[in-house]
């Protein structure tokens, strides 16, 4: 009886592996691509072409997925979301906290039938390359014609992702590398040698970077100010024109840059600014009335999309001595993005 | 430099074809063990046991799919689910809406690594059989020891599905066939009795069913009042114990029943109380104030996962005169039950 019921049945959707991901994502232009599609997709998003599902969260108290292992915190979100008008909604699903480690993986669906084309066995490594392209992009608009150190705070995955997307985006093979754990960096600076970049110099006060770099990258998960304790330091700089792109510590109460170093920004970019007054390194700023309330049109903060379309205010001039900063807390389009692109790309290969 | 990144990859998810899903289903005691599993899973959605996410919708307007179709209506929705202590969760997607056909698949992944394990292809197919087996579990609680006549309101898919799995709750074989297109009707007549249906007797009056049936079972997406718009009927019965249970219109302003009819019930029962108010067939029946403000200690009304609880409720008494009625919206426990089942199922046959 079933068989009379149903006219078509869902064709077997395609399953990509990692290893196949890997192949398409390290080809030569991907990160230039991906760059330029992200930059596009929030100017998109300022316009109102992109949607996303609130998020759903399961795993958290007072329903545990599991209740025997003492200090548990794994939890996964189901994130949904799709640009009008194009041919796939984006489905991501992501696993993470103790003591499971990070995974995910995509979903791509047909918006014209509803059905399932393909999953992306990526397991997380497609949101390390999302969120690395938004950093990258943000330093290619705001950061100094000339850069001649790169600072890094944090030794983890993300820290290796944003450096070898930087790569496409400035010449400088030069980095100052800080992270809290001596073995960390020491391994690090190593593989970094070894990948290419020219110099790596351990950095034992953080806020030299403040003094040396012409662009920091924050990517730990730090829940207390790490960089600009001691702001002095900002007055000793060699070169004007500072950016600093803040990708770690995305949650509330979670914060990698001084409040007080964030008010001396002469301009705040954030990938939501809605999202950038609970969480990230703009919230203790707001709250402490240390930058103003935010006018998108004319204040100092304003959001990604924002920037990408005034022109007027992308760093173009050698002596721009604007200090910087972007806040990333990562949004669903570049999920989106990264994963029609790959898709596209692995498609295109068979 | 990736390959150090992951320690582990995610192992390949079983896709299971929609072939291979209804070899398990059709299989003997699929359809019993089902009933019972959410039998079982109702009384530990009361006992506050299984969690869902707040469902997430695509394709609705603002941001349709498609835009390009008269009187587009298609949409996805992305239902999230996992009781307690259990091995798995699931997500289910499920699509419909003009022009598309509905659709659907469920994922099942493990709480205990957040990694998936399985997609099972079904098509919309479980999420048939699931609703099947509430609208079964209901009448093997409230419909009376001896069932004579069964009848039937609406011609369409879930029409089977509820038939065929109340074979399992009752030796009844003989079915009054309401619907409002003839040609449908008689289709479905031919099809009952090839499948084992002894009689099929089509009737012209709906309400001849409130007269000759000891179970009714509606299964259409009215938006307006069908069944009850002559109660008189109801004196005129042959036997004493009526039981409707009512599976189709689950929307807000969808209803099969008229509020008349839900008023002269002795006993209302609905698998979640809190959807019974704003959706269904008890709505307009609160909205007139014909039946009284919930009560679930006390009153006429209560939910599916009490009457399982509450024995004294079950229907055992041949003279057991009482008029129920059950009302089904559906509830994602019931993906998270069928989507487990059919998965072990499906791996023990390997």
């Amino acid at each position: 009886m079933e068989d009379v019921m149903k006219e078509e049945k869902q064709e077997i959707p395609t399953i990509y592996t990692l290893d196949e991901i890997q192949k398409v994502i390290n080809t030569p232009n991907f990160a230039t691509d991906l760059i330029h599609a992200i930059q596009e997709g929030f100017v998109a998003l300022e316009r109102g072409e992109f949607f996303a599902c609130p998020i759903q969260t399961m795993g958290l108290p007072p329903f545990p997925f599991v209740e025997d292992i003492e200090g548990y915190a794994a939890q996964t979100c189901v994130k949904s979301g799709y640009f009008r008008g194009q041919d796939y909604y984006v489905i991501k699903i992501a696993s993470g906290g103790y003591p499971i480690p990070n995974s995910g993986l995509m979903q791509i669906y047909s918006q014209r039938t509803g059905k399932m084309k393909a999953i992306l066995l990526d397991d997380g490594v497609l949101t390390e390359i999302r969120t690395a392209a938004v950093g990258s992009l943000a330093c290619q608009l705001l950061g100094p014609s000339i850069i001649e150190t790169i600072g890094m705070v944090g030794t983890g995955i993300q820290a290796r992702y944003q450096l070898n997307m930087l790569k496409t985006v400035t010449e400088c093979r030069t980095i100052h590398l800080w992270g809290r754990t001596t073995n960390k960096v020491e391994i690090l600076r190593d593989e970094l040698l070894k990948d290419g970049w020219e110099t790596v110099h351990i950095v034992n006060d953080i806020d030299d970077l403040l003094k040396e770099c012409d662009v920091i990258i924050t990517t730990t998960c730090s829940r207390e100010p790490l960089l600009g304790k001691d702001l002095t330091v900002l007055s000793h700089r060699k070169r004007p024109g500072l950016h600093i792109s803040c990708i770690g510590s995305d949650a509330p109460g979670k914060m990698e840059l001084s409040p007080h170093l964030v008010a001396k920004a002469d301009l705040l970019v954030a990938d939501t600014v809605s999202q950038s007054v609970e969480r990230g390194e703009f919230q203790s700023a707001y709250r402490e009335g240390l930058i103003p309330v935010v006018d998108s049109n004319s204040s100092t903060l304003l959001s990604l999309g924002r920037l990408i379309e005034r022109k007027d205010l992308h760093r173009n001039d050698t002596e721009d001595g604007r200090f910087t900063i972007f806040d990333s807390s990562g949004v669903a389009l570049q999920d989106c993005i990264v994963a029609q692109m790959t898709y596209a790309a692995l498609n295109q290969q068979l």
